[in-house]
């Protein structure tokens, strides 16, 4: 509790006056009433993240799909379900710094029946799914006119750190969070995390650490960012 | 907790010296290493039949999807994700009386990718996901040689009672238990449920009550229905 409280003080200040926008947790695309398409995640670690910018002085608005999570204490919560929802509140929040914590669907079912699908016969083994593509929310952010300091999260299972590089250059972010999902002793239900931090000038990895930890060690680094950034 | 001492005491024994096999929760269909395809469900409904069982004397086995419910007391749990992973776990524990409550999705991917599916360039607005039949299981159980006495679901947003009595005679069940789920004040998420009772001699409605009561006054319907089928 003292090195709680300790931690604390020495956070104050980073995000000052600072308006920070996270979305965390997965999105749901409904099929119909009954079915969804969604993604693994816990929401742990943007919660984490808004956490630690709240205790680092930021004024936080959590945009949150469907989480077992408690709201973090003086952070404004809005719960969405749909990647469209989330843009839409995202646009509505964008915040001084916008921090994509999301795993947010790619695609979504093209139609969303209004009655539950009913098997189609004994005879029908297989059904077939249309999808089209979700907006891209972190991209949309990115290339607003006033646009938020962007920081995403690059999470896949192979070519990370690559991937994490031409999502930072294609997307116009600033900071991309690179996180190996391979990994089952870290990352999604896991209350610990190891992530690589990619920028235009290079890379920086945090080991294994409390994804409390690990958010303080990351609001760090994205107030030291932002004001470099600021300062250009 | 006097009444519900009372009510423990009234329920003990219906059920004594049976073995009961009770599914709950959504199956998850993976579509990708973080990608999967679920459905609505708490696992509320299952659960409190779970303990009502076990009150009532049942050695009861619960086999559950993702949910984020305490296992009751004296339950055995076994945890599943896919359709597949549940049927092959209640195939080993069927059980005198089968009741499946489970969510389970009709339909998986055809295929899991190994890897986390990318998008596919700028130009793919659309994908499809080719989808087969997922096994039945409560038709599955019902049609062993040695069958359990077996209970079902209806969850539908319409018709639902005479969908509820087709799957009674179609699916050979004992009984089938129907639940309207087009309704917002009851059921999935919620801790209060209505159902209508439907067997080969007719249909009992049980108004809204709390899960809990719903499960105990259930309890009490399959273990007479049990009883006068073994009476044959």
């Amino acid at each position: 509790a003292l090195a709680e409280a300790l931690a604390n003080c020495f956070q104050t200040g980073v995000l000052d006056g600072l308006r920070v926008t996270i979305t965390a947790g997965p999105t749901r695309e409904a099929i119909d009433p009954v079915r969804y398409i969604s993604n693994h995640s816990s929401g742990k670690m943007g919660y984490a993240l808004a956490e630690a910018c709240a205790e680092a002085g930021a004024r936080v608005t959590l945009i949150s799909g469907p989480t077992q999570l408690p709201t973090p204490a003086h952070v404004t919560r809005i719960d969405i379900n749909s990647a469209q929802d989330l843009l839409a509140a995202a646009l509505e929040q964008p915040g001084d710094i916008f921090i994509g914590a999301a795993a947010v669907a790619d695609y979504r079912p093209q139609s969303i029946a209004q009655q539950k699908l009913k098997k189609q016969g004994d005879a029908t083994d297989e059904m077939t799914l249309q999808l089209v593509r979700n907006p891209d929310i972190i991209a949309t952010m990115a290339s607003l006119s006033n646009a938020p300091f962007c920081v995403g999260f690059a999470a896949e299972t192979e070519n990370l750190l690559a991937y994490a590089r031409s999502k930072l250059t294609r997307k116009k972010l600033k900071l991309v969070i690179a996180n190996d999902v391979s990994r089952t002793d870290i990352g999604f239900n896991s209350d610990e995390n190891a992530v690589t931090l990619v920028t235009a000038s290079g890379e920086e990895t945090l080991n294994t650490r409390s994804k409390r930890q690990l958010a303080r060690d990351l609001v760090a680094r994205i107030a030291d960012a932002y004001q470099q950034d600021r300062a250009k």
